[in-house]
């Protein structure tokens, strides 16, 4: 037991008093974890479009004072009752989603939508208590997702940590814990392209890039990517896509352009963009008899999709997926060990990295759309 | 060889000389098969909705006078040049889509969707010359969907023949050519409930009881049928249909009643109703995290199926599939074999029976509702 155990912890988060107001570095009271619960020191955390999304909060009900971010890698400090799978040391990966073991989800080959454990952005509080752990001076800051990892401490669900291989590198791997794992498993666990297909990405950000990473690792023969911002196409080329297709410079539906590049569609095609109209051409632009498109990005509340029924019947698939289809702690690990092995890279996804003071500019870096991924160093 | 080999044949057949008038028993003439054709005695038919609705022809391109029938089970006359795999004497059974063995869906795994043989209900004639085989004092009469059953004789192409046990019952594997096929194929082939599941099934027809026959063999816990015709609940229970929802006893749409009849959704459901509201109650029935839900009815063309994307990412899939993803030549054969290890249970859907002469009865059945499928006695 760390001498930390039982006891408050004071150390430095970045909260955010207001939407769309710059995080202010604080000091804040990290109240112990209670039963199920872990107390996680977080090393690295990266943003991610999640965090910056629920921060304007344009849409959703604002929650604030809130503490973001949920993508990160950390060591466990201590643990509350009941926590028999991890122990102070462990190396973990925090997840927004988590995985109880016990539900019928969790007890299902294929899901990995928990029902205790499902993501819940409106939550800003630990569920065995109905309480936060984070304060200041006694004033209660709300979580996020149950991972609030813009703290040097932070308190989650042990359902939501996924242990993992302590050789990891924790400034490479803590991206494994949202957008890249959504991406990649979209593609190897829901498309399933077999080695030679030919595969459409729709949306070249860190989801659809690591969804054509995925494609890379499955064998792709082809790999076309679709965006509506042509100066994603140059670095789309480092993660093996092949072709660029820009919707801006045809005339025609996407979908039938790339049917024409292909032959009549592609075997699979991941939708990794939030628009509906790129989820339509995702779907119409599969082959028929055996095409399969997969649904990823997160779509406004009143888009209907909308498609002629006959592009089933012609032996289209249509799936989505809710974090590639990773169930956290059960699959995450052998994903690191992917990334130790060098099948997966991840270094690429990478293009900054700041110290933790300096929080502020890795939403300038994504607002402005330079960066990919951005690691903040903790302790710094 | 036969002795007539080679010559034309001279027999009855039921010719639709105009959309929706009684059929005419004629003599008709039948001209040997060319390249890759086959001259088929035909023993039993049966009459399938597609019949009637070609024979209606209320939306298509009419295209009179034509021979209709395309389930139905008979006996190798004689072969064209290039046909090795059947011989006079082998049984078959035609099928309105063919499988060339060649293409890129016919060497896929996945896909039954031949280019050269993919089922064309606007030809009325055959491939190799693009005539017709049937005459009537030299005026050409019209083939349909390359099947043409309602006639003593017929040529179908090599492709489009099933070869099967010869000890099978042709009076009741007839009706493997095409809607009980279609039914249990999407239940056991596209859907694949496992054991123990709960399967909704919308649509009560010839084609919903034989997708409820797949989820009998299958082992489901509930087979909850859907219909809005209440009488059709009766003789599902024979189909091992557990329970039943009209639509119209309800006020809250019919996905609602049935997600709570079963916890949030069932595992599988299956449409075979031609309905675009039942396509998107099926599909808005199936349970997140693993519900799979498959289209098999064919809709009207400017029907527009229209959901929720979110729908999909809570890991929803939705499939369609045609003839039940069987390829007619490849796999049809171990269907009949089910049905000889009585396994699967023909007998049920088999409710009329009519000679040859009285065909035009058979069209009566089916349009007041009465039939599931009449058995047409050829030769009587
Ligand atoms: N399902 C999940 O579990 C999960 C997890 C993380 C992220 N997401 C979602 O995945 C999506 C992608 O995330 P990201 O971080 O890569 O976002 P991003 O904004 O970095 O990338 C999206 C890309 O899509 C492009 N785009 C937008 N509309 C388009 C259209 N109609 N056609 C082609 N391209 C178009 C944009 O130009 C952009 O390059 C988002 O909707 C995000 O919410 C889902
Ligand atoms: N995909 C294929 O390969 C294939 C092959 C054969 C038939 N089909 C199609 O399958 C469908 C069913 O064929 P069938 O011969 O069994 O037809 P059918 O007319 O005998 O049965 C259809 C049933 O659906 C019910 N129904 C209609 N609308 C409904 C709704 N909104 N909700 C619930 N029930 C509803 C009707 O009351 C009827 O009992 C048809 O559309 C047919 O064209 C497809
Ligand atoms: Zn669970
Ligand atoms: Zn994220
Ligand atoms: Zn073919
Ligand atoms: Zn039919």
């Amino acid at each position: 037991m760390s001498s930390t155990a039982g006891q408050v912890i004071r150390c430095k988060a970045a909260v955010a008093w207001e939407a769309g107001k710059p995080l202010v570095m604080e000091e804040v009271e990290v109240a112990p974890p209670q039963a199920m619960e872990v107390r996680v020191k977080i090393l690295f955390t990266a943003l991610c479009h999640t965090d910056v999304y629920f921060w304007e909060a344009k849409g959703q009900t604002p929650l604030f004072p809130r503490i973001f971010g949920h993508e990160a890698g950390g060591i466990v400090e201590s643990v509350g009752t009941g926590v028999t799978d991890l122990k102070p040391g462990d190396h973990v990966l925090p997840v927004f989603t988590g995985e109880c073991k016990e539900c019928r989800h969790c007890k299902s080959e294929e899901s990995n939508m928990c029902d205790l454990l499902r993501i819940n952005t409106d939550r800003g509080v630990m569920l065995n208590d109905g309480k936060s752990r984070f304060s200041i001076k006694g004033q209660p800051i709300y979580h996020f997702v149950g991972t609030s990892t813009f703290s040097e401490y932070t308190v989650v669900h042990v359902g939501c940590l996924a242990k993992i291989n302590p050789a990891a590198p924790l400034d490479k791997v803590c991206i494994l814990s949202c957008g890249i794992s959504t991406g990649l498993g979209a593609t190897l666990n829901v498309a399933r392209p077999k080695k030679g297909s030919t595969v459409a990405i729709f949306g070249l950000g860190a989801v659809g890039l690591a969804a054509a990473e995925g494609a890379r690792l499955s064998g792709a023969s082809r790999i076309i990517g679709v965006d509506l911002n042509s100066n994603k196409f140059n670095e789309a080329k480092k993660f093996g896509v092949t072709e660029f297709v820009n919707p801006k410079d045809h005339k025609k539906p996407v979908q039938e352009v790339i049917a024409e590049m292909t032959n009549g569609g592609v075997d699979r095609s991941v939708e990794c963009t939030g628009s509906i109209n790129a989820m339509i051409s995702a779907f119409e632009c599969v082959h028929d008899g055996w095409g399969v498109a997969v649904l990823v990005g997160v779509p406004n509340k009143d888009d209907s999709f909308k498609t002629h029924p006959v592009n089933f019947l012609n032996e289209r698939t249509l799936k989505g997926t809710f974090f590639g289809n990773y169930k956290p702690r059960s699959d995450l690990p052998a994903v690191v060990e992917k990334y130790m092995n060098k099948e997966l890279e991840l270094e690429k996804f990478i293009t900054h990295e700041v110290p933790f003071s300096e929080i502020n500019k890795a939403f300038d870096y994504m607002l402005n759309g330079e960066s990919l991924r951005c690691i903040i160093r903790m302790g710094a």
